[in-house]
């Protein structure tokens, strides 16, 4: 504990009474303790004996680095919250952190109460420090199993646009986020400062972030703790706060500096929101809003030295500060020194419990921030109010006709939804959501702003519920914060750019299938993307905007926590949209269009369809009560309308043809039962794609995942997928088919090639189908657009390949 | 032109000639004009007639909005050029100002260059405009057909970190990086102003950003365009910059202001590096770098109103500002008093070249930033001096043996690699380069950091050459940007975390397979990926660190352009890294251990192995000339080694077993030659992987991608593959391999139930080993260590399996 800095600190005071210097300084050691314990002992938790080397545990994990620290803060937050009788969220971005966390939920008894068999008593203490970071425990990193925890703190970067996602619509919370030093390095986390021009003091809740200066990452020191004072204080200002400093590591001055900022800080967040609420006009100007840096040694309170070097302040610090506790007296020696700096025997009762000195300083019930409600947001949800999204149903009177833009019908649903929703329902998009087509969303509210306005300005609005910054980062952390609390909210987002937050949808994904096994976590709504702008209809954009593998990446998660759909009309798109806004725990992917395209089902079928998820089209297909020679099956907008096309050209050609057309919806319907809880029956799957007929199946996205979904199918060898194979460019909407071999023409011919009963009669059929392609391909480029018969084509019309049709018997070979 | 808002600028002064003004605004015009009729015009370039509907595009697709300003600073980057004989490269973060760059590169004739079809002529003027965004031409975006462009501008936030890779090791380059702002919203935008502490003046180029303040994004303003001036400032001097603004509308005060500016900051440039490069004591500190904060209206010079609605100085400028040119006839008049506004008869010679005033402004050669050599980097790709790999070989005596971290040996290697090419390699990585064991290479360099260094810092440098932030996406842009310009480098990233990059990888690759299909583009080097620290050997922190899936999301790209490598230890590591390090045009993802492993083939056997890139090893099979009765496969370190148990196993169980032993490193072998030019024919795969026996495959990461790979192998359903399911926890690692079943117990259970042979004898052998699991588990849940014989486990030493070895016949059932 050598090298003590200077305190220093923007405010200045020295709020603590004697009595509450010793109490917070008292939950610190209580915290610290039990947080070395739980990285180092599997027994004698309160070193009742000489430690031995069979307390101490044969694999030692966790970072203790950030831990010290952390407790810092609960310490302090819990004083703040009992004084004040806050609502309050404590958003841990070093999630590393997970022992102090585990510490301090353990202190406030909500340990005990969510996990039984750790009580705080002896034995309780025992399990605590082995069950952490221990097969068939608890992880390392704050987690799904920490109460009191929205925020996994395996990958770094979330953690203040899970804060906002939990303020918004939450008046009386206030969210203490620490941000970490090297998660303050990421991308993600760099964007969402700006998140503060997004709250409406009014109607949200706030937002403290504490930058947590503690200098080091894994073997690096972190850039914000090495820039002068100056230019950080000048980057938080930047970034719309009023900084407050406090640095130092003595504990004493520390503790009244930060106690005063802390009332300094959450005074001033009062008066924001209370000259907000009350000014008679509104909106009033937006003001800084208060942050802390708090500038504090890595592994504060640790051992000084170990071995010669230096642990406390350097990175040596960042995970288990010396390793050979069991295996070298020395390291035992000095963690039991370190441990009983703590003084532990004025911090536990005999039986283990912490004193009442302890158990004063934290509140009571819901107060307690392990146990704030809001970290557990199923507790606190609400369904949505559901208007009948069948109001909202494009009239069919002929399937294949008609150009409905599909999502802007979802959006008069989305308008009403809201509408009927104002104080837990959030539409989230990355500046596209009048591109995609939701704008009349915008009829009863606005898109959120708390930036300059100008005269005209169109729909913007401080207590808007559209929120659209150009971070996709931004908008899922945002949307994950405000799920994680209890609320329900949608995503829409260019198809291609939704990689953006591959990893992030990762670790939701993951959240939600831990929390299943949690029995004290209540479900949440489900995260639901919409995917538009996509991959067919990005001609314009070009290659660089065309990518539909999010499925892909989607399906690598947990069968029980992932949906995709691809409805291929507006009706359909409704049926589905309400359905996923109704569910819970998944992450539902909808990809769906939002160009004018032909309409194939009435409500009705829709609903049907949809509630089957897959289905064979008897309007479609030709012959529909015979056993067919050839299955054209399909899923998304865009190759639906190709093989119904390719339908028609095919009864032109070949009148006797049986063809049966079948359309999936949800995608997961392919997989097998066992693999997916949406999956067929081997038997439901052969009763639509045959056991031995040829299927060609024209997908939206890669060919390869409906081979993957499908490879233990008894039909599996004779289904050949088309669908995107990244050739594209900016083009023609036709024209961005027939390069990928998903176009009309294409699947008339890999009919033609894969019927036996085609071989001889198909080949001249096969030649002029070609020729089309050719003709094709010469207009658009001397035109720069598709031929006219394609743009105008519509379902039983028979435009374009009626015009091509021979007669295949004159055509035919001789032989 | 309304609402022209008043100069206002940091830096004062009249630089400009009437001359030069002159000429600076007759470049100006030009661009801007041919902008405006790549977007609008198909004929009547010049408009020596009136504008007709058939000369308008039938479809109208750009982006005007931000066009005119990328202009402004083409023609005076220009101006600086050739006054300073500058080296000066453009990167355009607002790529959709494409027709913008392209216009500049044709007045330069650049575009007539490499494109020979599209003279700087009449002739050559209409195919300008026609190409643009038209199907068979060039996309709206800059892309890899912009000559002078390391940068597609369809995905945002990668600008600065692009241009900071192409500027370091270039000590005579500038870089003008144009910063939009909707761009700046983006995470990885944010993040990368961080780069100005990896730049070392004294080796490195320069980076001079431009924020483009333009206002609106696609339907809303941006955040940096609403918030005051002096926030905006202090964002920037917190960002380590010294930010000088520029902000009006009236065309001259602009030109002498941004000239003004312009000066003063190449001055200031000049200035640090002058310092650094001259200082007798180094390294000098830390300045901040200039900055410009453009503020022009978006569509500046565009009609000011159109129907009524302002346009110039709107979110409606962002694309093409009036749609309806070809129909209506008031529309295209607009259009033609647009394009006239710009006086096209004082730019343009009778023939349609730009007049002497203009070809005078631009330098000549390679001094053009279109025709600049950085921007096709393979031209200036130098070979790596390549030590020996063989060097660095691990021995192994016998195989199966050993402990060995096998990205330790690959860091030794790597070493000597830095060594060898200290102007043009670098190492890049998100604060993990020791944990990912690559730290030998800091023997010859340090790490990169130009911020405060502290005494007890630890290879850290100036001019250190490890480049680690912790922003996957930082570390990945400025190796993209390092890799276009020419030179070379590695990116060592945790497996799970590297799913942060997804999309730039996509952006990458697509640029990759588009490049291929440029004459003029030379290949550059690789882009290389360690991914160690993988979803095995994240045990201990737990389920969130956990996927392996990037893999899967890299195989859906071009097979052209991408190569997957899983080396099964240090040997075939040094092997696979050799041959990544010397390749061209590939995105290569190496998957390998970084633990104490096993090690199994010498280095002459590894050179053999990873060229077949898949084969048997027969010392590790049984009966090796006999036809197998099961074929065991495996990729990956972890796989590997339990698949080796399994048939150590296997073989105490059933001594007469024909096992044989497939290993793949290349993975793209699996797939067929018709798909990936890797691939195996099907001939050889049934070589290896017979027609009919049953192949149970161990895999590293998600168990589809082999049924993906394989799905029309004649013997695929034969093929059982094990890997990873998402079950995932703190544990210990060879409880990680039970959680998801790839262990060698269930591998074992896998063969038995396989092999018809097995069906009687092996009933007993399956308990038995369903027993070693059970007992398995409750060890590691009272030990919280893997069972000693697992832990002690190697190949040939046979300690766990012979232990529990029965006499199968005693235990066999009765019939």
């Amino acid at each position: 504990m050598s090298r003590r800095k200077v305190t220093n600190s923007t405010v200045s005071g020295q709020p603590l009474s004697p009595a509450e210097l010793r109490r917070v300084d008292a939950w610190w050691r209580a915290a610290n303790y039990l947080s070395v314990g739980q990285i180092y002992l599997m027994d004698n938790p309160l070193l009742r004996e000489a430690l031995q080397p069979e307390h101490v545990k044969p694999r030692l994990l966790g970072h203790w680095g950030t831990t010290p620290g952390l407790n810092f803060m609960y310490a302090h937050l819990n004083r703040a919250i009992t004084a004040r009788d806050l609502d309050m969220m404590y958003v841990i971005g070093p999630g590393h952190g997970g022992p102090g966390v585990v510490a301090s939920g353990w202190l406030e008894g909500t340990c005990s109460e969510v996990y039984p068999d750790i009580g705080r008593d002896l034995a309780g203490m025992r399990r605590l420090f082995q069950q952490f970071s221990f097969p068939g425990g608890i992880p390392s990193h704050v987690a799904p199993e920490t109460p009191g925890s929205i925020h996994e703190g395996g990958e770094l970067g979330y953690s203040l646009s899970h804060a906002y996602g939990a303020a918004f619509d939450n008046p009386g919370l206030v969210v203490a986020a620490v941000v970490g030093d090297g998660e303050a390095e990421t991308g993600p986390l760099a964007a969402s400062w700006h998140s503060n021009k997004f709250v409406d003091p009014r109607r949200d809740g706030a937002v403290l972030p504490i930058l947590h200066l503690n200098g080091y990452k894994i073997a690096n020191p972190t850039l914000l703790a090495r820039i002068p004072t100056d230019e950080l204080t000048s980057l938080m200002r930047g970034y719309g706060h009023a900084p407050y400093l406090v640095e130092g590591s003595d504990p004493e001055e520390m503790h009244q500096a930060f106690a005063a900022t802390l009332d300094h800080c959450l005074d001033a967040i009062g008066d924001i929101q209370h000259e907000a609420r009350t000014a008679r006009r509104q909106p009033v100007a937006r003001r800084p809003w208060p942050m802390i840096v708090l500038r504090s040694p890595k592994g504060w309170t640790g051992p000084a030295e170990v071995d010669g070097h230096q642990v406390e302040g350097s990175w040596r610090s960042h995970q288990v500060p010396f390793a050979r506790a069991r295996e070298d007296d020395s390291h035992r020696a000095v963690l039991e020194q370190w441990m009983r700096s703590y003084r532990p025997e004025e911090l536990f009762t005999e039986d283990g419990a912490p004193v009442p000195e302890i158990a004063d300083l934290h509140p009571a019930g819901e107060r307690r921030m392990s146990a704030n409600q809001h970290a557990n947001g199923g507790l606190l949800l609400h369904d949505l109010q559901m208007p009948d999204f069948r109001d909202y149903a494009v009239e069919v009177e002929t399937p294949g006709t008609g150009a409905v833009e599909a999502t802007k019908v979802l959006g008069g649903f989305l308008r009403d939804v809201m509408a009927a929703n104002m104080d837990r329902f959030r539409l989230f998009s990355p500046d596209e959501n009048n591109s995609n087509r939701l704008q009349d969303v915008l009829e009863v509210t606005s898109r959120t702003w708390n930036a300059e306005l100008l005269p005209d300005d169109d729909s913007l609005a401080v207590d808007g519920r559209v929120m659209e910054i150009l971070s996709e980062h931004t908008c899922q952390g945002w949307l994950e914060g405000y799920l994680l609390t209890g609320r329900h909210g949608l995503f829409s987002c260019y198809e291609a750019f939704i990689h953006l937050v591959d990893s992030m949808f990762n670790q939701h994904a993951k959240w939600l299938k831990v929390s299943n096994d949690i029995v004290w976590r209540r479900p949440i709504a489900s995260l639901n993307y919409l995917l538009t702008s996509h991959v067919w209809r990005q001609d314009h954009n070009g290659f660089s905007h065309q990518d539909p593998g999010f499925v892909d990446h989607v399906v690598n998660k947990k069968s029980d926590v992932i949906r995709v759909y691809f409805p291929p009309d507006a009706n359909t798109l409704l049926s589905v949209a309400d359905h996923c806004l109704r569910s819970r725990q998944y992450v539902n992917v909808i990809v769906a269009g939002k160009q004018p395209t032909l309409q194939y089902l009435t409500m009705d079928e829709a609903i049907v369809h949809c509630t089957k998820g897959i289905g064979i089209w008897d309007w479609a297909g030709t012959h529909p009560t015979e056993e067919p020679d050839v299955v054209l099956g399909c899923a998304g907008e865009v190759p639906t309308m190709e093989a119904l096309a390719a339908v028609e050209l095919l009864r032109g050609f070949f009148p006797d043809l049986a063809i049966r057309f079948v359309n999936v919806v949800d995608l997961m319907r392919l997989q097998d039962e066992r693999e997916h809880p949406h999956g067929l029956s081997d038997n439901a799957f052969d009763s639509l794609f045959t056991k031995d007929k040829p299927v060609i199946f024209a997908y939206h996205g890669y060919p390869t995942l409906i081979h993957r979904l499908t490879y233990r199918r008894h039909n599996h060898q004779n289904l050949h997928v088309r669908g995107y194979k990244e050739e594209g460019t900016t083009t023609t909407p036709f024209d961005m088919t027939v390069l990928n071999q998903v176009d009309r023409f294409n699947l008339a011919i890999d009919v033609i090639d894969r019927v036996p009963s085609l071989q001889i009669v198909g080949a001249p059929v096969r030649e002029i189908l070609r020729d089309k392609l050719i003709e094709h391909r010469i207009y658009i480029r001397t035109h720069g657009e598709d031929l006219p018969e394609i743009q105008d084509w519509q379902w039983g019309m028979g435009a374009g390949p009626q015009a091509a049709t021979p007669d295949p018997a004159q055509n035919a070979p001789e032989g």
